[in-house]
């Protein structure tokens, strides 16, 4: 099973990246033509550049079908009907029963994975750095030089095998990947089994092997696979059957399930309940509902309770070198914050770097990403090799790095300063003599959580030097641009913290006497700063940093940073997210319509497609076996005609009866629901050949399907199988509407029916799928229309 | 001005509870056919019963006609794409500041009148207490209850009178009617000048005479108001005409910025941002958006700066008797929580009675609302003996009852406990002899803010007799009921905060040694379920409740109480909102479609109705006038007959144009935009006549426009003002489906085009609109539907 679904990853990563290709030539052609649309600006604006008809919308479409749609809108045929109107009361509180289990176990199961990545890395890295520590005592450098990059070599290595041989999808953070089902878009091969075991191993390895990156983004990722498990009943090959679990079968169900998840990650990386169902609503979910509020809140506080439990027990002593640090994250609510009206000043300061800094971390990944997106393309011994580079270069400069730096006299007032052995969280005094630390190697050797907190730590304000600070922010800005695109599970969240946190200390240590606030306080602000520049969310941000700091008072202070941050930010480029979003070519339909959208109808569009292909009620099997084959369409309209209309109509009315999914006819086919003759089957007949819970299935290809001649020469009636009720949308209306209804209300396809009402017209004259709505898609076909706006992103 | 508008608001009022009786009444004609539809189990489902298409569908609607919807939908007529394609860079960005100062200046004004009207009440409030407190030192006690009843007389009076002669709307907490506005339903005269004012006043008024209400839930509406206010430019009659400001002059601009009011509102309540922007985004939007989460967010970042200015001013002692005690609400920081996995039992034994005490509040108050509306409706007169009455028992009973108290030693540890004199929020010695306190009058005798802090109090476990305590509760549930219907602003937050705050300590106190935790907390915690037992937020008031408390280690049983109080709640009845607008009259549309609305078809549903009225592209003048005297429809499709269809198709087609709004009807009749023969316009001729700005005024009614006979048969070109892009649904589509896509895309008008393409055939068959969708009057004419799932709510 591993084998088969790595092969399926790498045809799609494959396919991925051909289209990115594509993507780029296509752009290339669009800027080649510019001389010929420029002349369209005089033209009337609603007119289409004719010499582009040669539909470039269908081929991008086609390039990328491997990426199905999924079907978030309830696919109203007869046999749902049948099965809604059956439903008994007990089988409805059966399914709101099973909702709320789902919801808890996915928050338990998630708490539970989240604390035994949290143990297996505090103690993994912990008994590694005291071995250092060992070495560096006995004055024996080159040993540890060796011992530290050997162990982290080896760790690093046994994550980007796993992700590379089994996994590929479990690399780098996953949120993307999550934004884009939420939105509509199936990832292939995202959320399985193997998926989740290389993640979590994946994960484990890679933090301890002290790479700059988080397990924030693999945890929600976890999360969310947690949750298409148990909502489909174990993995792909091993389905438990259960009948209440039928009900989840479908793409809505599973949908709110994935936000359950997502949220409950969020939650057990920073602890953070409210802040985990925010980040849901504001960064991961496209939709939303009250209700769904709701259950991921349920989620989240079992993922607390669950974590609060470990916390109680690993404060007794009984998880190894992991102390309740790993838990508690940040916890500085025992600082006094006080701040004054002058404070503003430097708090727009730390807003407009961390906005500017964040805007060109963004960009310069991009860059990044794009270089080892070729070296990644040319083959798996060339990713595990970019891998274990990087994380011989970081094991290199984590050592190499605090020789540079002073020696600092201990503080006795602290006393935690100077206990370098035993724990390893503690101030470390490497090279220096008795009494003394070393700063820097008290932020670089150490995992990543303590780094975090030893910069967020307040009432400490002359425990690291400017010098340190400098060193250890130039050299985490070049390990979070280096590290993020290899092949192992990586989170953005925290290298972002890093960087944020060291440059806040640094400015809080050079305002001096002027501000009153701690440089602790700073390090979280320009932490929260840099996040907003980067990932640009408000509110789920300053929610995180409030449960993270357990401060209230930090709150308005934190408010204003972020605002300001994601202002400056949005001036330059798109989130990051957006951005690796584009990179991997999926399909994301954005919340807002182009402004030029509105210059565009519907019918416009539809006139650059290929002409729809439309069956008939009761079809032949040939014709059907025929499209099939022949198009990659995932939605056929049925229509019938030549019905008896209504009274006062004319006879020859065409019937539109609705829409009927590629994998219902595939379904069909397989079953031979066969007709001798050409006539409507009865509701026996097709209770006999389907039940609603096999329709739900999403397997199965044309090829696999084998019709006989004799059969072919057969009829289907399609009445049942079709969904009668789709959405549509008359010629006229402008894409930008058409846009807001597709994405409001979650659809797959959309039908595009005629304004006139004549005899003999087509009664539907389109489909809309989410690639034709895509702003760039449009823009190759119409590339006249960004232009009259004086010109825009293009 | 006031006059005119409380004269519109009285006839607003008085149509609404026409509405309710009408209402009601259908209810009784329904259930009177009881027999006969019982027949109708054993029809196929999906029959229509004959025997009720006289509509009462269009009949109900008629009725609340005047209660307009809102257009939360473009417009795109012709002039609105001339405009949309002319707005210059400039003019966006125009746009986009005067959006971000409008909501910068809407955090200021709810924060600055927020301070305003705690300023008032601490000072009212304080003063007046510190009399009868003096009064009863002397052992005069008649002189004090004449006192305390005759000041609290005057203050009722003064806000009922405003209430009842000039703002009607002012009364309650507007938090319904927002509700409503945001779900596009436009209530009359809400958001006016005259109703802020009374508002500030009244509920200034209402709260320094020691109502058992709140000033929580009208600092939403003031917020709101601002918001209005400020998007119109000023008060009706006052408008400021800059040019900028016209952007805001549509109902989406205003729905956002009244989204930001009422956030800042919540905000200013409780000192907390992130609760409202949450409250908005849970209970009060409908319709929601990232970009919204940011601007709102930012409105009540500016609400908690100007907050924490005042409370910076108020502790160098300048506010009067106003201390950090009235901003800084119930801040229980400093409390060491403690709790064990023991304590579930005592924490999910408050979430289930907040749960049903919740909810029987929500029934009872049901009761005594209807009881009240009969009483109102008799007279001005009525409505101002109804508030008087109620502020004369409150008066009496805060002021009599702690003569039953016994009382208590002082407690020499808490330096607070027995300094009676000098400020308003300390124990209160009333008839004890000096050493000891009155614990009730402490509760009884002070401000409901005050009181509710005392209940919170941690460390004082035996401060508070258990008797005591139940006067308190039994009183405080009593006065909970009679207060909230009375003709002047009243929240509903603080007195169900004060119930649970009582019944919690009193189970805090019961505990006794079983518990760890403190009986304040234990208030804190029974407040929260009952919240979530009555109004069922979950997220919003958990991060209230954080914020309110400032201490995050409650969060998680927190979190255990809301969502258990909620989930018993939901088991007996809707949310206490819910309830309120139901029975307003309101027609909200809920989020989600009735189970049975699968088996209607929007077709069955246009059958129900009288046959849509379609106009011509050019139509004659009189066939208009007649169409807008002789209808209440809002909007009407626009038809071509006879058009020459592209290629292909038979002539004699029928197009769809749009629909056109009534007011733009009018607004054509009343600039005689009319045209000799019949011909369609050119651009220039629309251009001269009409802007874009002034189609957005809403004004006018038919009655008013005079036409000549000669003018009468001229023609109007309706081309250029109709909305040429509408969202349309096929008949064959549920009712639920449409209804998803209505309330999705935030729709006022949807048409029904037939599923059938011939000649001859009507292009629009229906219109639906928000009363259709509603389940009630989908009933009224369906009642079978529901009876088929086993009896429902019918």
């Amino acid at each position: 099973m591993e084998e088969d679904s790595s092969e399926r990853a790498k045809e799609a990563t494959g396919t991925l990246a051909a289209y990115y290709r594509e993507e780029t030539q296509v752009n290339e052609e669009v800027e080649e033509r510019d001389p010929e649309s420029n002349s369209s600006l005089h033209q009337p604006l609603l007119k289409r550049n004719k010499t582009l008809s040669s539909n470039p919308l269908a081929l991008v479409g086609t390039k990328v079908s491997h990426i199905e749609s999924l079907d978030y809108e309830i696919n109203e045929n007869d046999l749902f009907k049948q099965d809604w109107r059956s439903r008994s009361k007990v089988q409805v509180l059966q399914y709101i029963f099973s909702k709320w289990t789902l919801a808890c176990l996915v928050g338990l199961l998630t708490g539970l994975i989240a604390t035994l990545i949290n143990l297996a890395v505090e103690n993994i890295a912990g008994y590694k750095l005291l071995a250092v520590v060992g070495f560096i005592k006995k004055q024996r450098y080159l040993t540890g030089l060796i011992y530290l990059t050997g162990v982290n070599f080896g760790l690093t290595l046994i994550a980007a095998v796993l992700c590379v041989c089994f996994a590929p999808t479990a690399a780098g953070p996953g949120i993307p990947e999550i934004k884009a089902y939420l939105n509509g878009v199936d990832t292939p091969n995202m959320f399985g089994a193997t998926t989740l075991i290389v993640k979590i191993i994946g994960s484990i390895g890679a933090v301890s092997a002290g790479l700059d990156l988080g397990k924030e983004g693999p945890l929600v990722h976890i999360g969310s696979c947690i949750a298409s498990l148990l909502g489909q009943g174990g993995p792909d090959n091993y389905r438990i059957n259960w009948r209440w679990l039928r009900y989840f079968n479908n793409d809505r169900d599973r949908r709110d399930l994935i936000t359950c998840g997502a949220s409950s990650g969020v939650c057990a990386a920073f602890r953070a309940p409210v802040g985990g169902v925010l980040f849901s609503l504001e960064e991961v979910a496209t939709w939303w509902r009250s209700a769904l509020l709701w259950r991921t809140f349920f989620s989240t506080a079992v993922v607390v309770v669950v974590l609060r439990a470990f916390i109680e027990i690993c404060n007794s002593g009984k998880c190894g070198l992991f102390g309740k640090g790993g838990l508690i994250m940040f916890d500085v609510s025992n600082v006094i914050v006080r701040y004054h009206v002058m404070d503003v000043v430097p708090v727009t300061i730390i807003g407009i770097i961390g906005g500017l800094l964040g805007s060109l971390y963004n960009h310069v990944l991009h860059k990044v990403l794009r270089l080892y997106n070729l070296i990644n393309q040319k083959g798996k011994i060339h990713k595990l090799l970019l891998s274990v580079t990087v994380s011989i270069f970081t094991s290199v400069c984590l050592y190499c790095l605090p020789f540079l730096a002073k020696c600092q006299l201990c503080d006795p007032d602290i006393t935690e300063t100077c206990r370098t052995n035993g724990r390893s969280g503690y101030y470390k005094q490497f090279n220096c003599p008795n009494g003394y630390y070393n700063d820097l190697a008290t932020i670089l050797l150490t995992t990543n959580d303590d780094a975090v907190r030893k910069l967020f730590s307040s009432n400490t304000p002359n425990e690291f030097q400017p010098l340190s600070l400098l060193i250890f922010f130039a050299l985490y800005c070049i390990l979070g641009l280096i590290t993020f695109g290899i092949a192992v599970p990586s989170g953005l969240f925290l290298p972002i913290i890093l960087i944020g946190a060291a440059y806040g200390r640094l400015l809080g240590i050079s305002m001096g006497s002027y501000s009153t606030i701690d440089p602790g306080l700073y390090a979280v602000l320009g932490a929260a700063s840099l996040m907003a520049g980067s990932m640009r969310m408000t509110v789920s941000l300053c929610v995180i940093f409030l449960e993270l700091t357990n401060n209230l008072l930090l709150l308005p202070i934190t408010m204003i940073v972020l605002l300001i941050a994601k202002t400056v930010g949005d001036c330059f480029n798109p989130s990051i997210y957006e951005i690796i979003l584009e990179l991997k070519g999926l399909p994301f339909l954005d919340a807002h319509p182009e402004p030029w959208m509105r210059n565009l109808t519907v019918g416009e569009l539809a006139d650059a497609k290929p002409p729809v292909v439309t069956l008939n009620g009761v079809e032949k099997v040939s014709r059907i076996v025929d499209v099939l084959r022949n198009t990659t369409h995932n939605g056929f309209p049925v229509v019938d005609d030549g019905v008896v209309p209504p009274t006062g109509l004319a006879l020859g009315a065409t019937e539109t009866h609705g829409l009927i999914l590629r994998a219902h006819l595939l379904q069909a086919l397989k079953k031979k629901f066969f007709l001798p003759e050409k006539r409507r089957t009865e509701e026996w007949e097709v209770r006999e050949k389907f039940t609603w819970v096999e329709l739900a299935e999403r397997e199965g290809r044309i090829e696999e399907v084998a019709v006989t001649s004799d059969e072919m020469e057969m009829y289907i009636d399609l009445h049942p199988l079709t969904n009668s009720t789709p959405y549509t949308v008359m010629e006229s209306i402008s894409v930008a509407k058409a846009m807001v209804l597709f994405r409001g209300v979650g659809l797959r396809h959309l039908l595009i029916v005629p304004k006139y009402e004549a005899a003999g017209a087509s009664p539907v004259i389109g489909i809309l799928t989410r690639q034709d709505l895509r702003a760039y898609n449009i823009l190759s076909a119409f590339p006249h229309l960004d232009r009259s706006k004086g010109g825009g992103k293009n």
